[in-house]
């Protein structure tokens, strides 16, 4: 398939907040981040747009820097691409930058790396600013075996029971992914579970934080976590950590 | 006038996000900070509790820590009652802390000072989780002159040119304020003007910054705006900045 003569691949990075977002994807009559941004460009370009999005995210969940991609016929300069589609967009997201790129920029399937963030407050009390950012868990845990358990998720394993539970899996995909790195900080009055891995399933880094805070108020041991990530675990995913405290941070790309 | 037999008077001090109210003060089929604190402390009290604050705040402005008072016949203990509250209000306004008071406490006459702080983000882009907090302004401004012109407010000052342009003043109050300090200083990608006062008129805070950016335009010299503090001036009330920016950040009683 040849591309529309004079087309350029064009590469965006967006910060959302998803908090008034039924997530990424365009759904019928619902408002979400990749249909507000097809919205835009629609009316920057004259006809329909498809932007592609370096993967999901849910409702609720923000992105302090997400990638997506798109072509577009209109010969607009990228800085003022960003500036045109920051004066439609509403102030919920943001452009931070645009490029052109190769024509084959795939920001799915092309994409190395995603880290992520998830914020949990420990303060009894969870500012009124901050009540869309953080997940507030003011009550007691065990934080030291909280912060022992996070490195156990790096390196490469079936992360089945971390799935999203409406993953029915009829395509028999590989639930095994890469982990770079995984750990768990004190930082003041949150606790933040930061996670870098070549790639995520469904939910998957709401269920690890589930789990761990399962483990920090007791009801789950080590050995119940390493359970959970031997191949062919059969244990139906954890509590999900509420959507939002959790933060895409950056998606990056060979 | 004595009050009710074992009410005891309470203070509490609440910070709230004012985006999605119409100022502090109980305004019909409006929803307030006061109405809705009255609101919550009436499913408490089981009848009607009458809420003074220090003063009030306009739709939109932030508050980190306002001070307000009531009687309360409900033995609660304060803490329970600062939980009990928290409980029951939405989630954009926390009470901070509850207490005993005197009974002649008076948040709003006995305040000896208040502290205001008002944030211009100087960013080219505005995150999307900032919007409802900054003064967006990316567009260039003389930052040194208006740094300069901060201390003029300093000490005791005729604020007629800087009163809402709706104070009919039929009253004759005197516009008479002292101010103990003004400062803007550059912190970051932000601007902030902190300013502590013996008392602020209706808009003053956000009229002074609104002067403030004039001058920083180029629009307005400091002679203009000591002119503006001169006793009985008659130069109508400058532009008066976006509410977003204004945060009241302290009460003080001696």
């Amino acid at each position: 398939m040849r591309e529309k003569s004079g087309t350029r691949r064009m590469r965006v990075t967006v910060g959302y907040d998803g908090t008034n977002y039924h997530g990424w994807q365009v759904q019928p009559a619902l408002a979400t981040v990749q249909g507000t941004l097809e919205s835009v460009l629609g009316q920057i370009e004259g006809s329909a747009v498809h932007v592609e999005g370096s993967g999901r995210t849910d409702a609720g969940v923000h992105a302090l820097a997400q990638v997506a991609a798109f072509n577009l016929a209109n010969p607009i300069p990228a800085a003022n691409l960003r500036r045109a589609m920051n004066r439609l967009l509403p102030r919920d997201i943001r452009v931070l930058s645009a490029e052109e790129a190769a024509r084959e920029f795939e920001p799915r399937y092309g994409a190395s790396a995603k880290s992520y963030e998830y914020r949990i407050l420990r303060a009894e009390i969870c500012p009124p600013f901050e009540r869309f950012y953080v997940h507030h868990h003011p009550y007691p845990l065990n934080e030291r075996l909280m912060m022992e358990l996070g490195p156990l998720f790096e390196g490469e394993h079936d992360f089945t029971a971390f799935a999203a539970s409406d993953d029915s899996d009829e395509l028999g995909r590989s639930k095994v992914r890469r982990i770079f790195s995984s750990c768990l900080t004190r930082e003041g009055d949150r606790l933040i579970y930061r996670v870098r891995g070549s790639g995520f399933l469904k939910h998957m880094v709401r269920n690890i934080v589930g789990v761990l805070l399962e483990a920090g108020k007791g009801n789950l041991t080590r050995e119940n976590l390493e359970a959970r990530l031997t191949p062919g675990c059969a244990i139906p995913a954890g509590p999900t950590a509420p959507a939002r405290g959790l933060f895409l941070v950056s998606v990056e790309y060979e």
